[in-house]
C-alpha cells in the first residue's frame, strides 16, 4: 500500500480539558472528559489498556488506583489500567510506558492520560505534596520546598554566570505572548518587563511570574501501531524517539547543579533514537516549572551552551519566530502546571503544531518537535521527539 | 545452539528481604537490599530499566518520584525508572510493565522491584492510605475500610453458600503451616482451628486470622530477553502469560459481588496467552489478602465453580500435597502483606519452586505456576503464568 504508514507508534488522537481551577469537577471528572475527547479524535470507541500518569492524588484527593477507576468510569471498566508516577514527570513517563507497549506488540491501541486535581483538595497540602519529588530525608525534611530549591539553582547560575532579573523575564514574557492564541491555557493574557519585575518575590530569587502556577488539568493520547494508523486513516504524528535520563534526587548529591546530567542523558538518548541534532528540532515543548528550569534544560539538552543558554530569552531565539522556540502554547507557566498532567499536554500541543492545528499558535513549517517533561529538579527527565508524517 | 533459550520474556535474578517490621531500615534501604539480591542473584552488574511497584509511600513515608531515587540509590544513577501504582497489585503490575518492557525490545534487562514500608510511618494512617485502593467518593468518604470492604464479601458469601468459620479456618491454617518452611515469612508458625475460632473479630465475620498484617518487605526480580538468558547461563524461569483484568472499585458497582469478574478477565487472558487450561496449572500463588479473597479468586480463576471454593480448604485440595497449592510459602497470610511488594513476592516465590529452590516448601515436580495479584476487593487483578525452562 502506498500511502501506508511504516513501522513505529503514531499519536492518533489527542484531547485535553482547559487547564485552570475547576471547582466544579472532580479528579475523575477531568479525566474521563480528556480520554473521551482523545478517542473522538481519533475517531475509536475501543481500547486496550489506559495508563495514568498522576503525582498528587493520594495526597490532595485521597484517591489511588487511577487506572481501574478512570477504565472503569470511562466505560471500559474490564480493560487494563494502571498509574505511573515520576512526579513532575508522570505524564511524560505515562506516554513512555504507552510507546513501549505499542512497540511491544501486546497492545495495539493505548491511551495515555495525564490528570492532576490540585484545587479542591480533601485534606492534604499542595506544597507537602509537590515536595514528595525532592528527596525526603534530606530536602523535603529539613523544609527544602519545591520552589527554595529552583531559588537555590536561580541563584547559583545568577552568580556564575552573570544573567539578570530581566534575562529571566524574557522567558516569562514568551510563555504568556505563546499562551494567548491556546484556548486551554489558564493565563492566555501578555505580561511586561516591568509586571515581571514588580512581582512579588516568593523564594528569592524566584518571583511569581517565574514560577508556574497550581493547576486542574487532565490531557490523553491515543497511541496506535502502524498498521491501526493506516486502518484508521486519520493525520498521525509519528513518535521517532522516546527516553529517560535519571539523576540523584537531592541537589547536593549531583555531579554539578547546574548542569542537569539526567536532562543531558534523556536529550542524547531520545535524539539519538530518532536520529536527530539538535538543530534539526524545530520546536521544544520543555518544561518550564521555574524560568531557570527552562534555562537549565535549553542548555543541557544541547540547545545552547552551558552558561549562554539565558541569553536566547532576551535574543528571541527562543519565540515563536526564533531559531528554537520553545513552549509555543504557552508552557508551563503560562498553559500551567498540572503536574502529573503536564507531560501529556506537552504531547498534544506538540501534536497540534504537527498536524498543523495549533491555531494562533501555529509554527510555520514544523515537522519535527521535542517534548521534554521534568521531575524533581531534574531527578526524572522524560524527552520524545514527535514528527509530521 | 542447542541449548539457547526460545523466544520470550525470563526470570534470571530474584532477592527478597524477610517480610516483617523492619524499624531500623527504611523504604530505599529496603529496596536497594532486594534489588542487589536479584542483580547477584542473575550475576548481572548492570541494568537498562528499573521499575518499582509502590502504593503507600506518599501516604506513610512522605515520598514519591521511587524510581529516580532507587535507581540512583542502588548505585544505577542516569538509568531510567517509574513508579508503577494499582494499589495492592502495584508490584504484579511492574511485573507487568517490566515484562511488556523485555517483549518491546527496547530493554533487554529490567529490573521490576516491588517495595513497601507500612511501620514507622512519619505523618500517615496505614488503614486511610489502605483506603486508597477502593472508591474514594463513594467508598472510603463514607467510612468504608478495607477490612470491612471485605468483611461485606465474606458475609454475603456465607450466607449465600452456606459456608461456615471452620470452612475459612482451614485457608488461614494452610498458609501459616506452607509459611513455616520460609526463612522471609512474617509468621513461620502452623496455628490450628482454635486459634483461628478464638481470634478477636475486626469486622464481623472477619477475625485477626482472616487478615494478613501490615509489614515492610522488598522484592525484586530480573527479567531478560531469550538471547540474554542464554548468555547467562543462569538457570531461568519463563514468563509464558501476562494479563490485567479491571473491575469497578466499588462493590455496588458491579455485576456480581462474589463473582469476580476481573479476576476472571484476568486469569482467562493469562492463561490462554500461555496456552494452559487451569487445570495444567501446578500450584497458585493468590491473594489472600483475606481468607475470603482466596476463596473468591479461586473460583473466578477457574479452580473450583463458584459457590464451592470454600470446600477446597478443608479438603485438603490447596495444600502443597492437593490438588491445586495455594500459597505454598505462605501466601499474603503468613508470608505477609507489604501492599506494593506483594505481587513481586508472589513472582519470586513461584519461580524458587520453579527452579527447585523453595526448600522446605518445595513443590514435587512444579512445572507451571501461575501468580495473582489483586488491587482493591478485585478492581485490578495481576495475572501471571510462569514455567520452568
Amino acid at each position: 500500500m502506498g500511502d501506508s504508514y511504516p513501522e513505529g507508534v503514531y499519536i492518533v488522537g489527542l484531547g485535553q480539558v482547559p487547564v485552570g481551577e475547576h471547582w466544579q469537577r472532580s479528579l475523575r471528572d477531568l479525566a474521563v472528559d480528556a480520554m473521551h475527547a482523545a478517542m473522538a479524535d481519533a475517531g475509536v470507541n475501543d481500547v486496550d489498556a489506559l495508563l495514568v500518569g498522576n503525582m498528587l492524588a493520594p495526597t490532595l484527593s485521597e484517591q489511588q488506583h487511577l487506572g481501574a477507576l478512570v477504565a472503569d468510569w470511562s466505560g471500559f471498566r474490564g480493560v487494563e489500567g494502571a498509574t505511573i508516577e515520576a512526579a513532575c514527570a508522570s505524564g511524560g513517563m505515562a506516554l513512555r510506558q504507552g510507546f513501549i507497549a505499542v512497540r511491544s506488540g501486546i497492545h495495539r491501541m493505548v491511551v495515555v492520560l495525564g490528570v492532576e486535581k490540585m484545587t479542591d483538595s480533601v485534606n492534604g497540602c499542595t506544597a507537602a505534596g509537590l515536595a514528595m519529588a525532592a528527596d525526603g530525608d534530606y530536602e523535603a525534611a529539613v523544609g527544602l520546598s519545591f520552589v527554595a530549591i529552583n531559588a537555590l539553582l536561580m541563584r547559583r547560575y545568577m552568580h556564575e554566570h552573570g544573567a539578570t532579573r530581566e534575562d529571566f523575564a524574557a522567558f516569562a514574557a514568551n510563555a504568556h505572548r505563546n499562551a494567548a492564541g491556546n484556548p486551554c491555557a489558564m493565563f492566555p493574557r501578555p505580561i511586561d518587563v516591568d509586571t515581571y519585575l514588580n512581582a512579588p518575590i516568593i523564594a528569592d530569587p524566584i518571583n511569581l511570574m517565574d514560577s508556574s502556577p497550581v493547576a486542574d488539568g487532565a490531557a490523553a493520547l491515543v497511541l496506535v501501531d502502524a498498521q491501526t494508523a493506516t486502518r484508521l486513516g486519520k493525520k498521525a504524528v509519528r513518535i521517532s524517539g522516546s527516553a529517560v535520563g535519571t539523576d540523584s534526587l537531592s541537589l547536593h548529591e549531583r555531579r554539578s547543579l547546574l548542569e542537569l546530567d539526567g536532562v543531558c542523558l534523556s536529550a542524547r538518548r531520545a535524539l539519538g533514537m530518532a536520529g536527530k541534532r539538535p538543530d534539526e528540532v524545530d520546536f521544544v515543548e520543555l518544561h518550564d516549572a521555574f524560568t531557570i528550569m527552562a534555562v537549565l534544560s535549553l542548555e543541557a539538552s544541547g540547545f545552547a551552551e552551558y552558561g549562554e543558554g539565558f541569553r536566547l530569552g532576551r535574543a528571541g531565539e527562543v519565540s515563536r519566530a526564533g531559531r528554537i522556540p520553545i513552549c509555543t502554547m504557552g508552557g508551563l507557566k503560562a498553559r500551567g502546571h498540572p503536574v502529573g498532567a503536564t507531560g501529556v499536554y506537552q504531547a498534544v500541543e506538540a501534536a497540534l503544531q504537527l498536524r498543523g492545528e495549533a491555531g494562533d499558535c501555529q509554527l510555520a513549517g514544523a515537522k519535527v518537535g521535542m517534548t521534554q517533561n521534568i521531575g524533581g529538579s531534574g531527578a526524572t527527565v522524560v524527552t520524545h521527539i514527535l514528527e509530521a508524517v
